[in-house]
């Protein structure tokens, strides 16, 4: 199953490459590719020049993943960028959302009712998106159906094991965690920064 | 003070961005910039596509930064590269590795009797690199004077924060772990992972 990931300027670094090495350990059974509206090279909040394909070129994403970042302020209101992602997460397997990420997949209207989360510093921000969504303040991840969103940052590490441990087994998702040297927080509630 | 990012093909993702998570914080303290030996994309064990200079352009490093990942095992034979590190490293006001970062490094003679570690599944190959180096098989991240070296792949993120906290203090670095919400191993010798 492909895993699709989409990025934009002002994407959230570890957002993306916390989850990729998590997923990048099972390279056949999710072969990654990396996207944005244009293609080309897309420049992360911390400088990182990274190579993408044009969504044009994307038929079925299989797992469509959505980082945040402060890009995401300005891609909320990118009518074409919502709409492409409101294409491909409604037929998609997965569709797994970290930090402000979650704002973007809100804002398609596809989230209605079902759970999710978001950074905790930009929480109020990214639930404006759609009020209609029910907003866990205090949540590392949430999981409801097909959709996986998680808390700011390195809670998308936390929630990709996690997805891991749901689709291929908790074995698979701890041989994971140890080969990295992750210390990870397998408790999706355990939520240390929800106070902030 | 910059801080210099050497890649090369097949390093590991998250060697790299979970550090870069932490220092793109500090973007007027520690500009960052990625490096390669001859420049353009570089690409990770992942499949992500980096764009890098080429070393030719960098002069002096500041803080050095060197990953870990399957392409040092090639790179550690790569007398040019090896060549390149040694005339940046000695001079640098840092060098901080993660993984088998510190076999490069070790390879260059710089930290013979110096205390390191490195990744603790490929640690004796590491350690094959340089017999003089005090290799240190249980530790989250080592310091011996201006040497940052760190187990593998996520243990490179606490090290970072650890050297954020010697260089910028304790507050700046907790600040930082707050806003990625990250769940920082403070103490550099709790290595739960020493015992594989």
């Amino acid at each position: 199953m492909n895993f699709s990931i989409l990025l934009f300027d002002n994407f959230e670094t570890l957002d993306v490459f916390g989850p990729v090495e998590v997923i990048g350990r099972l390279p056949q059974v999710y072969p990654m590719e990396f996207y944005s509206q244009a293609g080309g090279l897309i420049r992360s909040s911390q400088g990182v020049r990274v190579d993408t394909l044009s969504l044009a070129s994307l038929e079925e994403a299989g797992v469509l993943f959505i980082p945040g970042g402060f890009g995401t302020r300005t891609e909320v209101n990118n009518r074409a960028l919502i709409e492409a992602i409101s294409v491909l997460a409604g037929p998609a397997d997965f569709v797994l959302t970290v930090c402000t990420g979650s704002a973007l997949l809100a804002k398609t209207g596809l989230l209605k009712g079902r759970r999710a989360t978001s950074n905790k510093l930009s929480f109020d921000w990214a639930a404006q998106q759609d009020p209609g969504v029910h907003w866990q303040r205090k949540a590392r991840w949430t999981r409801d159906g097909k959709y996986y969103t998680s808390s700011g940052v390195s809670a998308g590490i936390d929630m990709t094991l996690g997805f891991i441990g749901d689709t291929m087994g908790l074995a698979t998702a701890e041989g994971i965690a140890q080969t990295i040297e992750y210390i990870w927080n397998r408790d999706r509630d355990y939520d240390p920064f929800a106070r902030l």
